[in-house]
């Protein structure tokens, strides 16, 4: 099955459009070992996730020895929940071939997110896989994202504006998918309507202070799917003491019910 | 020492603006070990470069194993050479700082390669690390490069001159260079009059058809400095057969010589 088919299949299954980002952090987490932490989380909320995304940058800041839990991590996880490798990679054709296989072949994952700024060439080798998922940065949940995604084009529109154009020009295979801020609601709504049929990522809810209300309303396609709310720190460290995999799962449970409500109420 | 001045001092020893990238490709490389093969490029060319880059890429495509070649191949390389690690990296405020530990700390790299699209809370956490070096992605050498970076913005200017000019507002410690192809020369040559002190990564020369001449001529600073010419398969594979370090050597020492001798014409 390719990553949409498997997203959708999950997404159904059960219930839920919320995506748990597995980037553990140290200086947040309870006193447990990564490993442990991950499978905890994971084998108390796998019935109410789309998807787990893990991040991995916290996983290299830990270097051989975090990589070798990252690659455990991705093996606790069940067969049919969809894993997004969230790598913002981006690099030259041949390069970029290199990262492909690392994210795709390498640690297996359904899907990766990947970034712009090189070029069709460097989205390229990624999307060659064309049962895999590739979501590209359009519109950045951060402040910063406003230093170069706004900048006004000749065009008349903002370069996130540009990408997401180009994204649906490139996407022959069906497998892009773009990534836009919660924290942004405006933009999320405008890419959303120059990409009605695309899987969107949708990450800053929570600790990050995007509105969930909005970010459900604005990012789900007609049929009320494909929009994938991505929450970490929020649902990972909802308890740092012993109880944090209970405490997590219902936190979890308690987002992935609110999501359904505006999902309904935008019926 | 911080990575300036331990570029300057490796530059000027070695007479060399020449940077090999370690970029071990198992399509390309002789019948030999990874490991193997890094070491004896080094050995081999130490005395004839000023920094040594490995991609990450190359590594992360064999997984752990081929992160743990990296570790041992930065151990190999003489303390006093710069090494630049080429991530690309770009992620939101609290994931860069992950991204900064891993390759400053963890992997221990003097320099790394970032990318612009997230903005300035991206690469903060990078230039904090105030002794190394931070190359931020400018103009790059792949043809995909000007589906972006080349846009005009409303300001009159291409994105890719709007990064230099905040690249160089962002300078506040002196540690920020940018990286720019060889494959572009009008590109570069406009990039180095907006920044004219810093320091240029210039990929592009060999494999990719970049102009050596016009690269040194347009990429070097007014002391004929703080260009950094990197170049990777046309030295990594000058041979296939047994005598590969020797032809490597070579390779790069011809075109360090032809580096110095482009140098001494501008001045």
């Amino acid at each position: 099955m390719d990553f949409i088919g498997k997203l959708l299949h999950t997404s159904r299954k059960n219930k839920s459009l919320l995506c748990i980002g597995l980037d553990p952090d140290p200086e947040l987490m309870p006193r447990v070992g990564i490993l442990e932490f991950n499978k905890a989380i994971i084998d108390t909320t796998c019935d109410l996730v789309c998807a787990y995304k893990p991040n991995l940058a916290f996983y290299e800041a830990l270097g051989i020895a975090g990589l070798t839990i990252l690659e455990k991590t991705i093996e606790h996880i069940p067969g049919d929940i969809p894993i997004i490798g969230d790598a913002k990679r981006g690099d030259i054709g041949n390069t970029a071939k290199a990262y492909a296989k690392a994210l795709f072949s390498t640690f297996g994952f359904d899907a990766a997110t990947v970034n712009p700024y090189l070029g069709f060439d460097s989205i390229e080798p990624f999307i060659s896989y064309r049962d895999k998922g590739v979501f590209i940065l359009c519109r950045t949940s951060n402040k910063g994202a406003s230093d170069f995604q706004d900048l006004p084009c000749l065009s008349g529109f903002p370069l996130y504006e540009v990408v997401a154009q180009k994204a649906k020009q490139w996407n022959a295979y069906g497998n892009i998918g773009l990534v836009v801020g919660a924290t942004y609601p405006e933009e999320l709504r405008k890419v959303r309507s120059i990409c009605p049929e695309m899987c969107l990522l949708i990450p800053g809810i929570g600790a990050q202070g995007g509105d969930l209300a909005s970010a459900v309303g604005y990012g789900v396609d007609a049929q009320g799917e494909k929009a994938i709310i991505a929450i970490s720190r929020q649902i990972l460290y909802a308890s740092k003491e012993r109880d944090f995999a209970q405490a997590a799962r219902n936190r979890a449970e308690k987002i992935r019910n609110q999501i359904n409500e505006y999902r309904n109420k935008g019926r």
